[in-house]
């Protein structure tokens, strides 16, 4: 009687359908902008599912939140003040905050009600990091935000959702969004964005044309990739650095976990020197279709995951 | 429309479950020892399942033989005799027969109808390795095989499927079984076994407790991981080396893709120097979790997959 | 992306499963008897599942309820005190309580949070019927009630859950609650008790045993079925009668609706002449199920549902 | 591990989807009209499903076939010549040429390879009956043949897929096709069509429409439903009589059984006297959806099932 009960299907491609089985349904509702559900699960813990994908879950936020953040954190010499575009949860921000360095972060969440379902049913996420007196939360569009703003930010982290045809967020991975956040970057400012999913077989969805584009226009451009159990694929992240001489400073597993240890607060559970390299030295089709591709993501031209 | 149809149901744990469309069901059958699919789909290709386990699909099978076969084989000096636990679709045979040091390679395989079937259904797994005059193939249990031989091998790879309670694979995991390999190996000899998925939530079911088992025989254990589209995990080898000097042997990404060029015949798809420094730089929980496992696996105290 | 979402999986039979789409889980949990889902579906409406089996739905309640209610009562010539076993959403309830005759009626249904939870989220199932002068309800086994009690009553109506293997309900389908139950009926007494799936192939499952059970107690049988929706299958029933007079009184269409006029408050949605006509003309295989049956139930040797 | 394996999903609605576990796929391709499935399943044996949607199975088609043919053919006099439309797997013919006053069937389906797949792959459904001398097979459009030809039948028996939009069947569901078929009927002669599912929750997709376009044209129509195991739900048909007389000379269930030991070879499966009146004692909701039906199915506003 293995099969009986609550499910929840998360369509991987047309072909290819993932099961959960369901606990607990905490939430099921629409806000102005998107489906939310957040769900518990006895593989994954808690789950927060936009739109029908999973974007994060207790048993393994801390490998995608610790992944996104850290390295582009650490190429800047000294991070002070942060712009996190997206981000709902508060899990990015709360990694933000573990910087000694940072000031100031300001968070820029289109949905405001994503935020206040995290922090009511997802405290674990962001674990205070709403109420540290370093934190700015708006809600508005980031783009708009960071083309009408005079700031100037050391790092700008962009935790957004998939760029999904007929969804809001397509316009945050576009050639044109990237001069602007590039325009609001310090001297020695750093860029990171999450870039979709990256295995053999759906790494040219989006990957490949987010690192062609911003490889296009930023001095120096770091892809990466890590594993993480409830996308059920590698995903990755594409730094962008303003300024060239950043690129090669953290050159050894050594320096990274030296680093950690000097500008962190409380201890990492995933990210240190040796995943770095791991996440860093990607596999043949990722440098390949990194080589390969052509496509430069435009307003005109985005690209969309299935 | 999307729902309608054919499609297969592989459990990954009791309360995850992968949904495959299924084009074609090529064959569908029994042997003595396993139950067998071949199956296609749109998007893995041609699917080998053992026991309603994905064993290898068209698609990204090399990325796990590749993968299987190569580190070991290059931290040997000279590997001229090599023996092949299980191994059934020929494509680790295919992947050792590229060795140009290989002068014999005898595949033990229980399960011929398996081999023949692979033969007949998915053809581009051996390419003609079954053919090679140095391959010679035995249908007979691998452990026995190894008890009962004098021959001694370079290198031994253990290609096998996972040990499941009541399947017949699970003796050739445990200390007893690696100590008849470990006397069969030449010198300098080195033996690889897959050693199962190795995610944040599934790498304490057999592979930590293998590489104990490994480590407590060996001079020198080397374990990795790399993800495989069609098992939706990365999946785990563990290296385990009779001679401690080889170990340190591959230091760079330039010296590996140095010896593939000067050792093997043909062009790799997936496996080179900065993969090879991926798939070895493991993530912080693989470490940890090494670190932390005591359990030793014997006959009488076998580990099982879920 | 059709696939996409919330599903609730019900096993008809271990090869066949049903999927609904579920547009809100409105409660799970456990009472001190049984898994409680209440849910709501596009097809239909809200829905009452114990155990995993499908109760009652918005949509088609009125059919099972109304089936299994009326038939008996009308085969009794002036019905005024009624016993429910089970019942919990209170429509069968409903159902008794709508004949002008019925004086008293006693629920016995052992699950009281059950019934409690049916109040709450399925009000439209009761519509009242809890708070009926004439409604006296009870916590406790049915069995063990009908044993210990010295009332007598016109009708039994057995609303129970299937007879699943570990339920507490197989008990109430046996000779020996049977013949409890015969002996707390008046002299013109009528029991009915849902029998169980009713397709050509299912129907031996409980079906037949159960008639076969209550032909060789009481003077007439009368078994009938109706397809219920939510079931997708043919749903059984049997009446038994104490009185052998009364089995030949609706013997047509007319007789029935002109007693459905004289004798009930209200309008009736399924239950009509030429409907009864269609639930007792049963089809050959129930009729040769039924003649080829030999399996008396018993506490020592029960039947249960798949 | 009862979830892993083969599965076939079958839409019944968007929100209700229907899984069988397939013991084998025997048959998987295209015609030159529809996709095709033959499969064996442990509920229902051998099965066929035309785009989809499971036309008939072993362990129940004689409810569907015997339901089609024998009511409409018992209901004329002396049916010497009979037309079949569709009925691709043989078993509507089979049950035809059970009657002995049948002296010529033309059996005109439009999919010859779906003949020649259930010949041999469902022996079984059809039974020596293409083989029989009485018979003769067209492959072309039943609509057009029957436009076209100057042959007269007694009985018109449309075994046909149904309705779906984007399919070729829907012209053979309207009231010009309805006029063309009973221009070939003989003076007496009568009309039968599957017509759709008979639930309370999907009656009006099309069932009822059917009604009220062959009542707008002949003198008398009969609906009538039955419930089809592996169409999980009743199913309808509809005679269309061109003689009022016939209409009422089926009056009860000793005069059906009379009829059919006098006209029919071998002995039935299903249908019988009681069987007869089930089925055609329709339920509320049918008689209520009919009478309330005012949609007539043209070329130009034709009905489609889901």
């Amino acid at each position: 009687m293995d099969l009986q009960g609550k499910w929840f299907f998360e369509l991987i491609t047309p072909d290819l359908v993932l099961l959960y089985r369901v606990k607990n349904f905490l939430y099921s509702g629409k806000t102005d902008y998107q489906d939310v559900e957040i769900l518990e699960t006895g593989t994954f813990g808690k789950s927060l599912v936009l739109d029908g994908k999973t974007q994060s879950t207790s048993a393994d936020e801390h490998i995608y939140h610790e992944a996104l953040a850290h390295p582009a954190l650490l190429l800047h010499p000294n991070p002070r003040s942060v712009f996190i575009g997206g981000g709902g949860e508060g899990a990015t921000l709360r990694e933000v905050l573990a910087h000694r360095s940072v000031e100031r972060v300001t968070m820029v969440d289109l949905d405001g009600r994503v935020v206040e379902l995290a922090r009511a049913h997802l405290p674990e996420h962001s674990r205070g990091a709403f109420d540290d007196p370093r934190t700015r939360l708006v809600h508005q569009d980031a783009r708009r935000y960071l083309a009408e703003t005079t700031e100037v930010y050391d790092a700008i982290v962009l935790d957004l959702v998939d760029p999904l045809e007929g969804g809001a967020a397509y316009t945050l991975y576009t050639r044109e969004f990237y001069e602007i956040a590039m325009s609001r970057l310090s001297r020695d400012g750093v860029l990171v964005t999450q870039s979709g999913p990256g295995s053999l077989l759906n790494h040219t969805e989006c990957f490949t044309a987010i690192v062609n584009t911003l490889s296009g226009l930023f001095p120096a451009t770091l892809p990466y990739a890590v594993y993480v159990p409830a996308f059920v694929t590698p995903w990755t992240f594409t730094i962008a650095l303003k300024g060239p001489a950043a690129a090669s400073s953290l050159s050894g597993p050594e320096e990274v976990d030296a680093l950690i240890g000097e500008r962190l607060q409380g201890r990492l559970r995933f990210y240190d020197g040796v995943t770095h390299r791991h996440m860093f030295s990607l596999p043949t089709y990722l440098r390949e279709g990194i080589a390969a591709e052509r496509r430069v993501v435009t307003d005109d031209a985005p690209v969309f995951m299935v």
